[in-house]
């Protein structure tokens, strides 16, 4: 058969992978995949969603629709990016078949091969796999405990710029972060913005998470979107407030350039499923959802209290980790380890996590794990502490 | 703002898109889109369909899924090739989020920048801006009443061969073509597969017609794919057969190529939406089905009729066209008419259809329109085509 094209090299099975696949026994204690936690959600209620929805308009949310997504989808975002602190209009709106799309087309839209994407190091995983897929190198910046350092940051383009490389934009997840759950702080973001401003260097704000405080009282760090609104291209998800089974989510961006994403996108996909937006209006507007959502992230507050007191309890003479106040994620340092083979020693003692190596594009090695916690109730996250000690105690 | 890459300048603005989003206007007879009519799909059924399935399965069908596609809907798409003549293993079924991720999908996997690949003249205008923004040269392959001659394929490949060029695949839709309405004779496709397979090209096989047919008791032509399983790609879609804005098309590869799709796939989409999985295999196999869509080609048969009763009446002098006989176009050639500003005088006098220079890539102009019958009523149908001859009456 013929032969596969250069950037196919980028979709191989990664060993990664092949033991994920295989460590699905319930026995196993699943820390690895950032899976929101539904177990709130009244699917008998959402399902009325949906009948009432193809029941009424049927002949519409079955039918081909605009790639510029529905009218109601593109209020429901502007709503959504104002508790975000961002100021949109629904031209600004793209809507997407969940954000990862939006990776790959904004990466699409703007990467030429040999380009230089920007990174937190570590990243998100599936953002490497895009970038992979695109022959775009990945310069890492390392990230404190607030997040990147806009000194950094601009070190770095400084350099990659006298090196002669495009820089068509720097990738960040700043809230919650995937995969250490840091955030940055205000004053990093507004130094941040200005960084990038000056160089003319996009930046790529990824947000699944910004709505997963776990103080729900308190004010949120204002989105880099909301404060340099025409050099940011925003994505959210609802895969983290409400479903990723649906597949929906968005990009916010200046007009000509929503509208340049909109004719890319429709080359995929010619439009998200109309359902999935119209569920999401309805589930994401309706009176309920507020209520679910608290006490769903009351859920993943006690998680990461029971992940980090038992990283006190089994590994506190020999690892660091995040304190995570949102988000899915702990990132678990654990110097002079040895992780090499921890994913496969974990699963030995059965527990998957991430190992650390994953979450950046160089290949170096890491002291690290990333740790999900928003999947698993407090005795199956403790138990999965537990036994991830014993696979990294020396032998 | 950042500039954007090279290949983003394929994904400018058309002035055929302009037209239709400006011709949107309910006077107009819309001969253009393909769209597939929803009025006997039972919605209040369908809606109970996903209430229940939300209410028993919530937490399943709202969470993530894999990228391989949910079990039910992998046995769905055996039993749908079946139907085809297709036999197929569930390992070789790849879901996709509509057959349009498939073009873009196999396009990735397979062709680097310059690569050529062979397509049928006139062609799907959908697939011609897939390969525009990987920078695949597209080389047309002019079709007569039976499609493809195998001979021409030969010739060109041969062509090509001796050019030096790189040709992954010939991209066809064998089945009421897409823009003719043309289907590919048996004999055809059985020396088309040799042709292809002597020279180690694939076929990408697009089949979103493929039970169209009017004639509900005939045995329908082979699918390439089940004429040679090894050298075909397959891309099917519920959209024309259930719901397009659901999104749910598949692929049909080889094991170790479907597995290489399933990864290319996940980079962009992680996996397509679980309720449109689940609800197809829901509708798809319920008994009504078959019923409704019997009813439904019905419609489309007689819509067929009154458009070419209607091009008989008021163009019989001076246009030839494609008798259907299945599907949603007819093709109508005014050798002489001069149609460069055909969509423009159309809208002019109310009514909209595809330009053929649309269906080719290499900016031929083109004596040809593409007539869209399936949505519209028969009565429309007419109007649009007295229209039509209006439009392209000589002043």
């Amino acid at each position: 058969m013929t032969a596969f094209a250069k950037r196919a090299e980028e979709f191989r099975p990664s060993p990664v992978r092949a033991v994920f696949e295989t460590a699905m026994d319930p026995s196993v204690v699943s820390l690895a995949g950032g899976n929101p936690d539904l177990s709130l959600l009244p699917g008998g209620s959402i399902g009325t969603l949906a009948a009432t929805l193809l029941a009424d308009r049927g002949p519409e949310v079955l039918q081909y629709g605009s790639g510029a997504g529905t009218e109601a989808f593109r209020a429901l975002v502007v709503n959504l990016m104002r508790s975000r602190g961002s100021q949109v209009t629904e031209d600004q709106v793209q809507p997407l078949a969940g954000s990862q799309a939006g990776l790959d087309l904004v990466t699409k839209l703007y990467c030429n091969p040999g380009d230089v994407v920007l990174a937190e190091g570590p990243t998100y995983v599936g953002a490497l796999g895009v970038f992979g897929s695109y022959e775009v190198e990945v310069r890492h910046v390392d990230i404190d405990g607030e997040g990147l350092n806009p000194d950094d940051v601009a070190a770095a383009l400084d350099t990659l710029a006298r090196e002669g490389r495009r820089v068509p934009f720097l990738y960040t997840v700043p809230t919650f972060q995937n995969p250490t759950g840091v955030s940055l702080s205000t004053e990093r973001r507004r130094a941040l913005v200005e960084v990038c401003a000056a160089r003319d260097v996009m930046i790529l704000e990824d947000d699944p998470y910004g709505l997963l405080a776990f103080d729900r009282g308190a004010d949120p760090a204002p989105t880099l979107h909301s404060l340099a609104p025409d050099h940011v291209i925003h994505l959210g998800s609802a895969s983290k407030i409400f479903s990723p089974g649906l597949r929906v989510g968005w990009a916010v961006a200046p007009g000509p350039v929503r509208a340049r994403m909109q004719i890319a996108a429709e080359a995929v996909l010619i439009h998200p499923s109309m359902l999935s937006q119209e569920l999401a209006v309805a589930w994401l507007g309706s009176p309920e959802w507020p209520d679910v959502l608290d006490r769903t992230v009351a859920l993943y507050a006690e998680r990461a209290a029971a992940v980090t007191g038992a990283l006190a309890e089994h590994l506190g003479d020999r690892a660091e980790w995040t304190d995570p106040t949102g988000g899915f994620f702990t990132w678990v340092r654990m110097p002079g380890a040895g992780l090499t083979d921890v994913l496969g020693r974990g699963i030995r003692e059965g527990v998957v996590i991430v190992p650390g190596a994953a979450c950046y594009a160089d290949g170096r090695s890491s002291d690290a794990v990333r740790v999900a916690f928003s999947g698993v109730t407090p005795d199956r996250a403790k138990e999965g502490i537990r036994r991830l000690a014993s696979a990294v105690r020396p032998a």
